[in-house]
């Protein structure tokens, strides 16, 4: 049991930016690095159109590449109820679907309304459970503000997300910063309302950008508001295709190294991540950004003190 | 009066690890353009030995090009009292000297223990004290951490500032994260010491740097304890050349943005203010950073809705 557990999005949410083509070999060369260094959970790929995201269509090759991996929850997302089908066929662990809090941004995204998406978050639900039992996450794009429209009015995230447990308790809500315009005092506000009013029926967990170089300290009002899920991309890889002005996720590595700072175990070894840091950096035409990376490891390490580097280093 | 201060520290801080010459008239406008966007206090320069820092021999011709600037408190490093003598023969109004809370930064820095540069302040207080009153500023470098010893204990930092205090009472007092190494739990308890201890006898700051990505959660860290006052460069110009690993300082951009969105008046105007950085970024060799000068003005502007965006776009 970790402190704090991090989901690395960077196979899936860094990879589909690229936009030239990654082999399937060299995506599950990443995601076997990353499992090294001791990632617990990662998105994978996404079932999705190969006509909407060309770098995803190798998805059901990659996963039977992979197989199980022990230790490590495999997470795809899924645009629809076809896509979630593909993902059980192919053995995932968990699915993952997304739904912008802001009408405009869904629009954009998925070419219909938010409330439109809960309808198809429903049927899409009725079919897994069908299937059996999986594990889902539900991504909340734009909680915070939006690409067009702006700062998203609270009232609107709590009213869907009292649709969505509403039709289904006990998923994972990923708060998202879409934009990387959120503000920690924002943060700060929303998740503590967000988890007085539905923290007995819904895990939350909190997804940033660093466009404005705040998510460190969005994290950290999440963190103290209460969340212990936080989303990272390895080497700040890729960004959103969808949000204008979007620059990268946060770097995975920015944040075990602070919550390492902090004392916090997060159960990643960070001089293992920072060789599946490499791997990201090699994809030509990936965008990257973070800081710890740039960081001489050896001064990383120094400065980890008597703190937790990570199982790998403290097994040593 | 505004809500924080800001302290631009670009054109002596940035622009001192700039390796290519700057023509003096580049530096004025540099400084012209930062005093246009409401900056009320900034470093100018320093009078250091041009052996030492090649980029600062043009000080005196600088100052006198400035001339006396309305509304801008022009304020000079030095590093001696024949510095300080200089500074005051050109009628600069305040003097930043700049202390090590870590003796291997000092040795490094200055080539001298700290104690020994403790001595040198009270030599230097005691001759700018009968050329007449000046405002005084002691630059605390490596508050938190030490490139060379790691984390500096909190209780060599609280003696080194009471011997500071019991030298001169009324000074400021710079908490400087030197190395970019601090995180926000060291900045705000430290800080809520020092305003404990000597809040009545110092004024205190922070000076930040953005190497680990920390600076903008260490700033807020600082508000949420105490202080009003911030330093940032221009476009995130710069860093401390004798720190190995420190990248740049923060950018003040960065900062007025951060500030802007909490509804804190900066009394920059941020729009005004990406002018000035425009003249930073077309330092030739100059090493840069930040975030908020990426992000679109419109975009920028947008995400500040009805909140403060500085006094001149106020008064449109």
């Amino acid at each position: 049991m970790t402190d704090v557990e991090i989901v690395e999005v960077g196979p899936r949410d860094g990879v589909q930016s690229v936009p030239t083509w990654i082999e399937t070999e060299r995506k599950a060369e990443l995601i076997h690095a990353l499992a090294r260094a001791g990632v617990g959970r990662m998105e994978v790929g996404s079932f999705i159109s190969p006509k909407a995201i060309p770098q995803m269509k190798d998805a059901e090759d990659l996963v039977a590449m992979l197989g199980p991996m022990p230790g490590v929850r495999r997470m795809t997302l899924v645009p629809n109820t076809k896509g979630a089908i593909r993902a059980i066929d192919a053995g995932i662990e968990e699915i993952i679907f997304v739904i912008s809090m802001s009408d405009a941004h869904n629009m954009s995204n998925v070419r219909r309304p938010t409330a439109q998406s809960m309808d198809d978050l429903q049927s899409l639900l009725e079919e897994v459970d069908a299937e059996g039992c999986l594990k889902m996450r539900i991504g909340l794009a734009t909680t915070f503000d939006c690409p067009f429209d702006g700062r998203v009015p609270e009232r609107d995230v709590l009213d869907n997300i009292e649709r969505i447990v509403s039709i289904r308790q006990g998923m994972e809500l990923v708060l998202s910063d879409t934009t990387g315009m959120a503000t920690p005092d924002h943060v700060r506000a929303l998740t503590a309302e967000c988890l007085k009013s539905f923290g007995d029926v819904a895990t939350f967990a909190f997804h940033g950008h660093d466009t404005a170089g705040f998510c460190v300290a969005n994290v950290l009002a999440g963190l103290e508001a209460g969340l212990r899920i936080f989303d990272g991309s390895v080497a700040g890889l890729g960004g959103c295709p969808f949000a204008p002005g979007a620059t990268g996720n946060v770097a995975t590595e920015d944040l075990i190294y602070l919550f390492h700072r902090m004392g916090l175990d997060t159960g990643i070894d960070i001089g293992l991540y920072l060789e599946a840091c490499e791997i990201a950096l090699s994809f030509p035409d990936g965008a990257t950004g973070g800081h710890a990376r740039i960081i001489p490891l050896k001064r990383l390490m120094e400065s980890l003190d008597g703190k937790f580097r990570g199982r790998g280093i403290a097994a040593e």
